[in-house]
């Protein structure tokens, strides 16, 4: 079991234990010799390593590793520029005999998929709109095995294991309480739009089950996750009988929830639960990477730039 | 029959004949008498015509005109400030024993709609891809009834009796052509793009059956044309078993054929096909633009501001 | 005291009552005849009124009724072309000893202000960081008198008495439940920064009593309430001697809760409570405006063109 | 005569033959040892090529050879990460007795530029309009030697031997065949627009007899190929005393034909020929840019971005 | 002799004298009677005037008035909703007996042509540079008869008799001034870019002797005065054997001197003395709307908004 | 004392003196030997050295040096490329007892800080307003220590020692030749916004007294210097008791001086004074970015792109 975490390394501590190997090199060092640049990852960080003087003979079993691998180290932790790195000084790749947890290595939504995905099911389930409710139930059953994983992106916001149904379940949770302000809403509404706005990303996106993704699939770059939900939504709402009207109202929320003809929406929200969508999209989006930004600030100090944020440098106050 | 047309008069000709009502109103002229003020169309263009000093007792038979009546006038053809207009004489409503034919009054596409219709299914029935055949001869014959009168447009361009059929049949003329240029196009999806892209006008635009557009329906505001023409894609290539990846093909057509964000595209061409389907639709879009423009302008001068054309005006050559 | 409300007009009802005269003109009508064109209007919308045949006797009394004044009416509730409006039969111009509520006449909050100020005083008084408390609460004191009328806006959302307390309210009535969700955020601040946000807005527009903006003052023109509000922080803080960062991060909030330069801010919110502070403030004006825009649809129809939201036309269900 | 192509390789074939160096240099590999890096071209395409373990003594002739340069190897095809590239044996430079055609190394049109030259002058020569016709003449006879060679941009669409012939031609042909469709336009004076609208390129860009764009000429960077046309119109059909308003509308074309002002365009065009003379071009150059990615992709892949395109990442199908 | 300026009215003078007419029209008011409305315009404004009650046999002499004329009128000056207004009590047509001199009816630059043009004209004959001299000097007189009378623009700034002769002398002022302070800046190039800039709006714009424009020529509306002054520029350098270098840095001037593409410019100022032109130009327009908007502003007080300014409104100072 | 300049190197120059070391690196040549890698500046320029084949014993003292020391050299001026190069014989750091001058490695301003800052506050002190007499008097005071230092940008123009007094003392002098030609203005206005419209600079970016910035102030990146020096101007005319129509004046051409929201200006110049102050900065900063850029260019060439400058290469005539 794994007992040293990235996150939580101090200056100085001697360390032994299982990391994911981002990426691997051998260089050339000022001084002519060779040595193994390292970027080792686990499920709270990553951080740089180096092995100094490598010899000719190591490089064969060297050259064995590869990105993705998962190799057991000896190392001490130093400091260098401001910046926590490892001075390594043993390491093999690790065996199927290692008692290794995956789930150690990848970068993971903060709560269990189970217990996330039946928080969600149990609000569809809630529903007073017997249309809605079976329409959400459906979707949530025909996706339970990919929404286990899936992030809620490639890269950016939410791209990590089960990212999806995080970015779904804290919408939710704002979805009802916005609702119990602006007290005018449609709360099934609303909240089956949050179920299915981005439930189409299952397969625009093509990601591994550690909820890494590799890419975007055919139809995804054809036609994006926005289209894909309509057509999804066109299918199940004629198979389900469900009123037209609010087949298409549905279609719409997809369809207008990025809001701006730029971000992919060709229509803007044409009533309040429609509008409401994209603000919630929005804050969670928002709030998921400002604070992950503000995770690696220090207090009193500005992250660095973060691009998906227009390229602001956040800041992170100090008490 | 109708003998008079607006397009061919002459001032001091004398004009007996029927026309169609486009607005009407009674007004008081500066010398404090009433006049009937009207606008009178028929398929060859518009013209205003005044019938001065209208007494009261002519006015319960006057109120009963509306606008979209047929009137027949006895009148004189004046000049004033450099237009032509019309001095009326006499006026009455058309009843129902005039020998009238409602195409004498209406813009219209300048081809039979039978033969457009022909002409279109013809190059459908000669595709030599099976798929792209069956698919379109299919669409052709669903909405055969609606293709006959619908304009191409609720304004703007081609906005006339079956005004999307003459825009189909122009850009498939042209769409032939190019593909003799550009050798390395797929004819047969050029065409079969150039006749679903706008199919769905018929369920976005409402429109009567003289090709006049009153509106949007429902859907055509909540989704609009791409989104519909894709669903009914989706489904018609299931139905009919086409090879998935055509299928999403000619779907990412529709969707890029307006290019620009801005206009409705969330997507960009992803294919030569895809993007020549853009550039034939904005060519006839913008000769029938132009033409029309300058078929109002004298040789030498300028047109007035068309809207659609960003507001450029237009000029006609002197010869 | 008022009896008959326009919002809740009947078609052939017949009232008698006071109304406020939004405007007031004589014209002649079809008939060569003169009538009283009048808008009217109470707390609950606004109706158009004719009075017809007005004699040459009944000028100078109608010459003495202005915009803003208040008159008693007798007429009939009819319909034309859709929409309902008044036959006026008699009307007079009220007096000192009329039994008249101005409130019945303006528009206004749903709420009473002295509540809503109660609401967010105690929120300001429970606040745990002290800092912010005193500032709240000194700014709540100083401008209580304004904002017990002052409208949010000169026109578009939240433009009524007491609207700028009602919008203030309700952002803070949300602005509590998202941080139950976004627990990482700093609840006092995101209040603060709510309850201080608009504040120069009461120095910005020129509004009487009744919360109707006549305009906007010098400095507000100058300057604007972004900047206006930075310079009061920054005069407050000093004097009750707050912690500079929080006092700096303060002013960067409502200098960056418009969130782009187009709009107004200069700079991007750098933290979450800033960035949270302006979403607050884009739900309430746009729940708002959408709301406006729908009470006043049929149900299955669409609004009027809104043009606060980019002249988008709101649909509001059948059900 | 050269026998292998780089277009046609296969891996494991061995060959032997003259290629163009496109970059040269040595390097220092991770078993610490000198290589030489190439960057090896023909007319059909680019390939890598590798020079292992290359010895000091090596070194001075190896630094003779210079981008630019053509060499003889002998070398393998082999395959890396996806990419073919050659695994070099022998190299020596070309020397003048090497029996080399320096047109195998170079990108051309796929047509012969004396062919491409009578086409065009054909359609010139064939114009019914007296004033068009003696103005391509000349244009086309004053600028033939530069035209046989010279590339249609520095870099982009037709930046090849004798690319703007090409993109003549080509342009032409659809010329042609759009005046059959859209009947109003002057077909002499679309093709005018064709032949003249990209002519001062030839003294815009600065090329060799290679075709290949070294930059911009001083009058290039400071007035464009578009002012820089204009002026030679105004000074030719004053000389040939062409008709001032034809003069005048085909500087129009030349000023208009980029459309927009951000592509350099103040003026939008004004009648229909000049309308067209820019989707004309525009169809020509997508055209060439997409086939030029589409060679380069694997049927049912996705090409590199393509920065042309708005970094486009087009599909080639299947089949 | 005019004796009354409409700029000098105070409420309750008694006026006679003579006024160019804007526009005229006979109305009906709510009295229903006929009366007269003018707007009366001099070099020092314009102003409303009604003359009320008038007889049918009135009308004919009436009917004579067109814009454009010039009447003679008794009045009184009368205030209403805070804006003077005459009420006229007698008019007259002028006639060819009377005293009129029409530069007291138009709005005209504050200094006289002939000084203007001198002063220009001695600048341009004072520079060292025998090439930039001949070439301004050659121009001045080339285009001596339009220049004393173009206005500068259609409308907006310098819109006046003589206006482009105005722009340039304060332009040159201003020149002369900042190269005292660049003085790394060629003040015989800078001072050549202000006179030539502008100076086929002669040819551009279609102007009367009075200096009113009433349109643009056919060659302004296909190419503007930049490429048309290049045209020029190109010819006269080429007949006076100016330096290829210098006339394509002029050219370049011409054609950069608005700045940004969207004002028509397809290139930036490439070295500073066409940057500085840009600037020269802008602050001369920008100070003249700015002066006419506050000329008839109070103090204290906010001016209409203005369209050549982005809709601002601007400030007059209170002092 | 420093004797040889980089802006003055001859190739084949043999120079001894010191410089001040930009950057310093160890690399390894594709001999496989170490070499230093150096960038040298001084007052007048940059320059890149290399010493070859160094040691390994020379490491320890090499590695003691680092960006920002001065050293001293010995050696040789070569040309590489078309850039000239030194190739360093001898080096050592520069020690206490080395008679060197820091003014002779730092960019500075053309004049002396004392000078720059006596003529500005001749210029305040001579200014017949009072109140702004007293308010610049009293910024220039509070303010002097820092502006003897401080540069006008952290990159970019007046980047450099004292910079920020230059570009004042610039403006200032453009400033009343300005008003000389426009004598509406104000200009104890509009030299009073000359000196304070940047003053926040100061305390906007952090810089040492070499004029060198390191980076921005928290209050710098959470208002900016426009926002910052609003608060400046509010309470110092407050406590000057200055007019509050001409404090407002004031903030409002401090908040409008960048004259685009996209550059920071959420309001645009209302008076005229604070129009001509934008243009008087742009002028300034205009001509210094492009000086500089002309100063490394060759006669006849264009220089390198200039971020600044919208990536514009710029042109330096022949003569």
């Amino acid at each position: 079991m794994k007992e040293y975490y990235i996150g939580r390394f101090r200056t100085d501590d001697e360390i032994q234990d299982f990391f994911l190997v981002k990426s691997i090199a051998i260089k050339i060092g000022s001084n002519k010799k060779q040595y193994l640049d390292l970027m080792l990852g686990d499920s709270t960080g990553e951080i740089a390593a180096k092995k100094w003087d490598v010899a000719d003979t190591e490089l064969p079993s060297l050259n064995e590793i590869q990105d993705g691998d998962v190799i057991k180290i000896k190392a001490n932790v130093t400091e260098w520029n401001g910046m926590r790195q490892l001075r390594v000084l043993k390491l093999r790749k690790a065996v199927a005999t290692d008692d290794i947890d995956l789930m150690d290595f990848i970068k993971s939504a903060p709560e269990k998929a189970e217990d996330m995905y039946a928080f969600i099911y149990n609000k569809a389930a809630g529903m007073g709109d017997e249309d809605l409710r079976k329409l959400c139930i459906r979707i949530l059953e025909d996706n339970k095995e990919k929404l286990m994983y899936y992030p809620a992106a490639a890269k950016n916001h939410h791209a990590e294991l089960a990212g999806l149904l995080y970015h779904i379940k804290r919408m939710l949770m704002t979805a009802e309480r916005i609702c119990q302000v602006y007290t005018n809403l449609n709360g099934d509404l609303v909240m089956t739009g949050v179920i299915i706005h981005d439930i189409e990303k299952l397969n625009e996106i093509e990601a591994d089950v550690l909820g890494m993704a590799s890419g975007y699939s055919f139809e995804g770059q054809m036609l994006g996750h926005l289209v894909q939900g309509i057509k999804v939504i066109d299918r199940l709402t004629e198979e389900l009988k469900i009123d037209k009207e609010k087949a298409i109202m549905l279609e719409h929320m997809i369809l207008s929830h990025h809001y701006e003809p730029d971000f992919g929406s060709p229509k803007k929200p044409l009533f309040p639960e429609a509008e409401i969508l994209h603000y919630l999209d929005m804050i969670d989006a928002r709030m998921y990477d400002m604070q992950e930004a503000l995770d690696a600030t220090e207090p009193g100090g500005f992250s660095d730039r973060v691009w998906t944020l227009d390229n602001r440098k956040l800041y992170k106050p100090k008490n």
